[in-house]
């Protein structure tokens, strides 16, 4: 691309373009963001006309550069580029901005348009997921890189906000990005001085070069509307291959807006037609013409794309070699994006669990142990409790700086981080299927990354552990009781709280084979019983979300309950028929998964006439009567647990099979 | 207390004591951390013995040092510290450790033990809250201290780990701390290179002391073993009261255990009983004897305690001329304590409702205002969205490094350190009645805050704002569709979604009487009509969670909603009351207050008899059956929402008066 050399006037009017495009695209939607993309319409075009590697006809094209907007807010920044050099984003596609069913959403949202490699918006998520892209693309490298081919060779580059750098999830991140040498990460800080409320000065005062350098990050100061220090800035980050790159460019939010660079007051609403107009008089721009791209910006871009065709031919050339060469790898990479399950996927991981009692945390890490073995993308870890969550893959090395070839991530104390790493690795066009493990009642610290997996569709699997109050001493901290219910409410997630080692390899198939979200394993610290069921257990069976257990001859009480309740409930079954009921168990571990059943199917596992119906499980109640009405009676955990070894709280908050039933009888009285 | 010097001889002996008690502690309970007490009981024999200002028979002595165990999982040394110092915390309670209603549960629990300060153990959060009351002591200062008295100059020490320099919400608080030049604040770090999963040096390579620096911390480094340098350090980092300091303490996890020192399995289990034969043995202790304090240990903390008290009485004389020389101060000052609600609270908060169609967050903002003219302990900001928010008090200066007189924060960019200085705020002693604002998608990020202001029964206010689906444009990144329900599983928090002006005022009021608990106010963004009451609007409806808005003659159907919906209903009512039907109104600002109240109450505003319900709400729908029964009705949107105007949102996802009406109608059929 160096050998396109725009004049200064071509230059101008390719920035003007970029910036009234985004500030037209907001005017017209009377919602948006203008100030960033001025701000920002410097960096952008240095980046996209001379460095980021792409092609708009393959915009799934493995080794294309990957841009992440972490400053979701300025999507109109993006997609004028994107409509700029070739992508399928028209122009009335950037007219169409914020309006319903667009390509054009008010941030940028995957699967939307193509050139949009991840959700953001909320900020720090995009920081973030980048960094997860970059440990993706090293995983790769060592994977299929091979000494004549560099099938996997590209950079991430980002533009982050004042927002992103003050966000935890950000720092996390940050922290775990220098660890590790992500060499192929380029961000670039817009640092314009204003956010919402003002002059950063009102909150942020920290040295952010100094910052990132303590990270072990490599990092640049520049003026970020000077294109010649802009690129020499990028340049310098891409020869930085030993180190992530901050690229800290002083901008001008607005810039070039008479009334409002400078000012809070353009960060998030139209600047009005009064002020386009200005701005366009300014620019010796056609005043009455909207959303208008010269001809010689047209043009421009088009040899921008046509040239930048060359990296994808030459790549191709490259890939089509290394295929003959590499077969095997070729196969396995064809393998990983397509996420071909084995067929005997279901009695490989039935087999391996133990039927001794265990916990369900304990045969999850049977069960991964064997994943491993069959699906070379699967990949994960922990934050920082690989031990108690079981996530360790035996047979596999740990990810670090000097060795990607491993399976073992350490995500360290950042449940956070990790949740948006494992977005990233996720959304590395699927070549990895990624889990994350942390204690139940840290959701809370990652929820809004586990949000976006679902809202973006990406199948990550979280292994959560020690589940309920029933792992006892650490208390009310430690013990989750709204934790399990609360996931369930994030749409597209599917929650799984399995019953024993049967039902967790069962969640962990429905898992495997959910490629349009997230799932979330909710597992016990706590040793359980293998289950004994009369007929053959079936797999499928878990993927209804719930089943009958054990059944009396015309049942008049059914006991419903999920994991480690499920226990309670079969031994409450035998004492409550020594009373003359007729009692059925149902397990359910997926009220979600149950509930989008047929009514006909639900009907026959729990028939709402002519049965009383009790729900066991120690979390809060409020999700039951959905399933089993609000006539009927849940024993729950409705405020925090406490501190104490898990028996003496199972007596106090009522969880034996014996306070179970007198509970019961008292309700039937 | 320089005055007091133990011999080296009898330093040892407590530092001994100090470490055995807690890791019998751990021992007796068979579970807990031993590793961390070992690591630090010289930091903490030096800090209590030589610095901390305490005084145990006066626990909430205002100006006390405070100490936070960040790193609570060390729980087994503050309660060892406690009990030697002369605390209600007899070894009694240490051998309790861990048991039902204990003093001394697994993880630090605020109120449990006089002399815990905060509830800490999910990491990063005990350091986050430390800000928060260091920030308060600073308003403290500036509102009550004078040129002759200084009422509020303690400090603010914690001990933080590995852990919590990871953790987003830590980073982002010393990011704020450095910004504020909070130089009351003292944090030492265990920096002893375990984590559980191994060596720090698997996920955390970071330069920390650089990182602090960074953020505008005085930093020192010293050996965490060396009691002169620990003393050294201490008073340097007191003596420097420009900016916050970080004494990062180079430790060995299981300090002097001869198998377990430096060793990841010290961290988090019993060391075993032969293990600590072995450390008395080497330590020269009575191997058969079990919490054992030898009589110079009991003597020379005594002598801590008795000489410690000076400080406290030289205070009393301080505090009693202050409250001579300014009885209006000493006036305001137990006002504030008391948190004593003016008797027309009410009425001056109805008062000012603006009586045109307002968004709810606009009539909060009002007021806000008018709470602020009636309590001066009120106050609070945003994560930089104020002017969204509406949460800026305009006659009140902003907080900043040179004036802490103000009350409007600016949180900047960092909602998870938000809600736990929120929580910092508060626990100064309950002279804070603090705020915080976000849009309600965010909660997210401070949940975990969320749910320790909850659990520490505090008083916080949140303002969550743009709720549902129906902020329009920004799109599912920012419209919240799960968190109005999710938030309500949370135990101890009271969430109210208003329906308009007049109960937006009654949340507040609710809010301001709620003095155990934090409340979140779910308000919208776009405008909302008053409500026409027939008969006067009672606050106290609000407190019931629910009731009738406008009725019928036995009405047939029962219309609920909460917030925007609510005008909705009225809407459909008008509608199919033309079809023949007999229609109730039912605003359900709290479902959980409404859950509280009488069985008899809840059936005489929603009869489980003769009527059919239908609940209409723009979000998950999951929560509405514990209220209505799962055999009615609910209209909500169990799916992510969509970037578009809230008009179009509202035909799309079926929210018009009309397709509200059409559906009911349907469904009748």
């Amino acid at each position: 691309m160096k050998s396109l050399k725009p004049d200064q006037k071509l230059v101008e009017l390719c920035v003007n373009t970029i910036k009234l495009l985004a500030i037209e695209g907001v005017q017209k939607a009377n919602s948006g963001h203008p100030g960033m993309p001025m701000g920002m319409a410097d960096v952008a075009f240095v980046l996209w006309s001379q460095f980021l590697k792409f092609n708009p006809q393959v915009p799934t094209w493995l080794n294309r550069d990957r841009f992440v907007l972490s400053a979701g807010h300025g999507s109109m920044l993006l997609y004028s580029m994107l409509a700029l050099t070739g992508y399928d984003l028209t122009l009335d596609d950037l007219k169409n901005f914020r309006q319903w069913e667009s390509k054009t959403p008010g941030h940028p949202e995957f699967k939307c348009a193509p050139g949009v490699e991840t959700t953001t918006g909320p900020l720090g998520q995009g920081f973030a997921t980048g960094v997860g892209m970059a440990i993706a693309e090293k995983m790769m490298q060592a994977r299929f890189n091979t000494p004549e081919h560099a099938i996997f060779d590209h950079k991430i580059f980002a533009i982050v906000s004042d927002g992103d750098l003050m966000e935890g999830v950000a720092a996390e991140a940050a922290s775990l990005a220098g660890h590790l040498d992500l060499g192929n990460l380029i961000y670039i800080y817009d640092d314009n001085h204003i956010t919402i409320e003002g002059n950063t000065a009102l909150s942020f005062s920290e040295n952010v070069d100094q910052r990132f350098q303590a990270y072990g990050w490599h990092t640049t100061t520049i003026n970020g509307h000077d294109h010649p220090a802009i690129a020499a800035a990028l340049k310098e980050s891409i020869a930085e291959t030993n180190r992530p790159s901050l690229i800290i460019a002083r901008t001008h939010i607005a810039h070039g807006s008479p009334n409002f660079q400078d000012k809070a007051a353009s960060h998030g609403a139209a600047l009005g037609q009064a002020e386009i107009e200005l701005i366009k008089q300014k620019m010796n721009w056609p005043v009455t013409e909207s959303f208008h791209v010269p001809a010689e910006v047209t043009q421009f871009f088009n040899s921008v794309k046509d040239e930048r065709l060359t990296d994808y031919q030459t790549w191709q050339e490259h890939f089509r070699a290394w295929s003959q060469n590499h077969p095997n790898l070729a196969k396995l990479l064809a393998e990983m994006q397509n996420k071909t399950l084995p067929e005997d996927l279901e009695p490989a991981l039935m087999g391996v669990i133990d039927e001794s009692a265990q916990a369900t945390r304990a045969q999850s890490g049977k069960v991964i142990q064997k994943i491993a073995e069959l699906l070379p993308g699967f990949c994960g870890g922990s934050a920082d409790l690989a031990p108690s969550n079981n996530t360790l893959i035996k047979n596999a090395r740990s990810i670090s700086k000097a060795d990607f070839s491993g399976r073992n991530l350490h995500f360290g104390i950042r449940e956070h981080a990790m949740g948006a790493v494992l977005n990233g690795l996720a959304l590395y066009d699927g070549c990895l299927l990624p889990y994350g493990g942390t204690f139940l009642v840290f959701s809370d610290y990652m929820r809004a990354a586990i949000r976006l997996a679902a809202l973006m569709e990406q199948q990550v699997v979280y292994v959560f552990t020690h589940d309920s109050i029933f792992l006892g001493e650490d208390g009310p901290t430690h013990q989750s009781v709204e934790h399990y219910a609360a996931l369930q409410l994030i749409p597209n997630l599917t929650v799984i709280r399995p019953a024993d080692g049967a039902e967790t390899a069962a969640a962990w198939i429905y898992a495997l084979k959910n490629q349009t979200g997230p799932t979330a394993l909710i597992l016990s610290r706590q040793k359980l019983p293998p289950i004994h069921h009369p007929n053959h257990f079936d797999v499928g069976k878990v993927a209804h979300g719930g089943f009958i257990l054990a059944d009396s001859d015309k049942p008049d009480l059914i006991l419903v309950a999920s994991g480690s309740e499920v226990h309670l409930a079969m031994a409450a079954k035998n004492i409550l028929e020594k009373e003359g009921h007729k009692i059925r168990v149902v397990s359910m571990p997926s009220l979600k998964l149950f509930k989008q059943q047929t009514q006909a199917y639900q009907q026959s596992v729990i028939p709402t006439t002519n049965c009383q119906v009790v729900a066991i499980e120690a979390g809060v109640t409020d999700l039951w009567p959905s399933v089993i009405g609000a006539d009927n009676l849940v024993i729950g955990v409705d405020r925090f647990g406490a501190s104490a070894p898990a028996g003496v709280l199972a007596e106090k908050f009522g969880f034996t099979a014996q306070h179970i039933a007198n509970r019961v009888l008292e309700w039937l009285k």
